[in-house]
């Protein structure tokens, strides 16, 4: 019986780790459901508490948690508030893996003290990685815990290099479909609207990251991503537009030879192969049949038109604390642009000015991290009006 | 330092292996080249003596092995002759890898005698299996020899199921490119020259196997090959048309996760995996780069207009000994049409005609498989006139 905490059970990475959750149990692959956690939306936790019965549960949002504690009428489900209550639960540690759906920065103490406390974590939040990935490496090096992530790509490259060694790595090819602007003059980039940057080709996913995937931000930050989980040289990673989404990413390894995995767009399998890594236990997800699809197709990313994608790709070469910078000030700009405070074209300018003011630290301590994260967020806000 | 018996030297895919071991000393794995054989090509055979002076030669063609008698003046490389002397080389056992590259039926005694001499082999020569496979992978189960596959598929497979277990596989998938007729109207199959046929559009390869590429007479044997090479069932085995050659082959697991392996249309990648397994080597081969291709493209295969594919499917549901008969009546019928003897449709109504005269019975007995492979190439050959 494996124990599970999924943090951001009612976002949409969490709603699918439930899904696979009755999966498992029904393909006799038990599964328990030890911990949830959500944002503000008590509705849905509620009818998540009533499936799993979890042994408890928190609310990060003060007016849903007094909300949910006049509604639950389980005694047995314990109700903790906020980021103290999280990392109250995270630390008990009696659970076998944590599934850390968190949205951006939020996601990194959790995932720090759960491999502290010797768990194993399925990661879809990347962020931990991207601002963190040297310190979490560290850790990991002494806990021993191991950490899979949920994201198509780099489950896709996980699959691809089992039973393959390190050496025989030449590079890392991530696909992007290239979201919804992939064929947009950039000249129009100012007037996109919300909507339509939330109307991905391919993937139904969260906001955040659905903003990031159209400014192929999502890309830059799995990249860094990529060199943190596969410990390799981002120069040996590749993007590779794939407007299809069905080639999840690949592997070239030193003969030439290429290995790819391929499947739907739905998150529900690399969820799975988080959550049972090393077995692979039967689903009736959604199947491919390469033969009811059109054609694949594969090309460059176009960097001039995706500045994000650039600003990653420098970042990258930069390193150091510059990776703090980048997430921390997207986060914001892409709050602002969700918020209409911003256009599209206003989330690379703030992030740009961000790293250009930032004085380069090297990047393992986690209280330096936490205080870049907050200056590049406080400038970022302190800017907003530049972009209009 | 590993030292290779290469059968069937000069001939496309003898060539290939060669390249090979040109490529793996330069990239300091030592391989040293101990036999060579070849049917009667002693001018390329006389130039590969001279590069990688193996121990000893055979030469099947009794004046070509005359020939390279008088021209041969090394002492120190022995010369042999025929199907005898290939069989005492094969006996001696000093070598540590058989590359296989005989063509058809052939094949088939050396790859026993080398499996029986605890040797591992390195098979192009698909038809060994296609005929006893059975019997082929009882003599692996007692010798603990290993039988690694040259050809891009099922090197593919092997590849993609590298670090996963058998019971999560769920099927194997075939990639066929659909060879030269693929879009031509089966009306005018009777119109067919041997030009055309051998014209394939993304494999170079010796004439018999671009015959059944055109015919897809070679995919109905690799789904036989799969099946003893993988020890699964035949109908988790399936063909998938895509014509330009790059996934070689996938297998779909449990999960509905699918893993394929991807590269350029060039043998000397399989044949160098199969002679390094499970090492992976640098090499110059051709690399993949998919953003330079305009589009994968993937459809099922047409029965009725490839009837050697489809005869192929009955018998593998009929299995014993139907696949000795098929492969011999296949093999002889190819000749004639290479002698122009019978047109291009002409191929699939012999072997049929033999198919339906065949009483069958159990597949593991060698003197009983070689008296049925004789029997339906003289059916076959008897049968030739019926077809004009």
């Amino acid at each position: 019986m494996k124990h599970l905490a999924i943090l951001g059970s009612t976002g949409s990475i969490g709603r699918n780790a439930l899904e696979v959750v009755r999966n498992l149990n029904k393909n006799d692959y038990p599964v328990k459901v030890q911990y949830l956690s959500a944002y503000s939306n008590t509705k849905l936790l509620l009818e998540q508490i009533n499936e799993f019965s979890p042994k408890a549960v928190v609310v990060f949002n003060k007016s849903s948690f007094e909300e949910l504690k006049k509604e639950l009428s389980r005694p047995e489900c314990e109700l903790l508030h906020g980021n103290d209550g999280l990392i109250e639960l995270v630390r008990r540690g009696d659970y076998d893996l944590m599934v850390n759906a968190l949205v951006g920065f939020t996601g990194l103490i959790p995932t720090i003290e759960a491999l502290r406390a010797g768990k194993d974590i399925a990661l879809a939040n990347k962020e931990s990685l991207v601002v963190a990935g040297e310190l979490i490496n560290n850790i990991l090096h002494s806990s021993g815990s191991h950490l899979f992530p949920i994201d198509s790509e780099h489950s896709a490259i996980l699959q691809c290099l089992r039973g393959e060694t390190a050496k025989s790595i030449s590079k890392l090819i991530l696909t992007a479909s290239g979201g919804p602007f992939l064929n947009h003059d950039k000249e129009f980039f100012g007037d996109i609207t919300i909507e339509e940057a939330l109307n991905h080709p391919n993937w139904k996913m969260g906001k955040k990251i659905t903003i990031d995937s159209a400014t192929l931000m999502n890309k830059g930050f799995e990249i860094i991503e990529g060199k943190w989980l596969f410990n390799i040289d981002v120069e040996k990673i590749e993007v590779l537009i794939h407007p299809q989404s069905i080639v999840h990413s690949m592997v070239e390894f030193s003969d030439g030879s290429v290995k790819a995995q391929l499947g739907m767009p739905d998150m529900k399998l690399p969820i799975q192969y988080a959550v049972t890594y090393p077995d692979r236990i039967a689903s009736d997800f959604p199947k491919l049949d390469l033969s009811k699809l059109k054609s694949l197709t594969f090309f460059a990313p176009d960097l001039d038109k995706f500045e994000c994608l650039k600003l990653a790709y420098e970042v990258i070469r930069l390193g150091g604390s510059y990776p703090v910078v980048l997430n921390a000030s997207n986060e914001v700009a892409v709050d602002l642009f969700l918020k209409k405070k911003i256009k599209f074209p206003g989330i690379p300018y703030l992030i740009r000015k961000a790293l250009e003011k930032h004085d380069n630290s090297a990047g393992a301590d986690l209280n330096k991290i936490i205080e870049i994260d907050k200056w590049s967020r406080d400038f970022v806000r302190n800017n907003a009006g530049q972009t209009c």
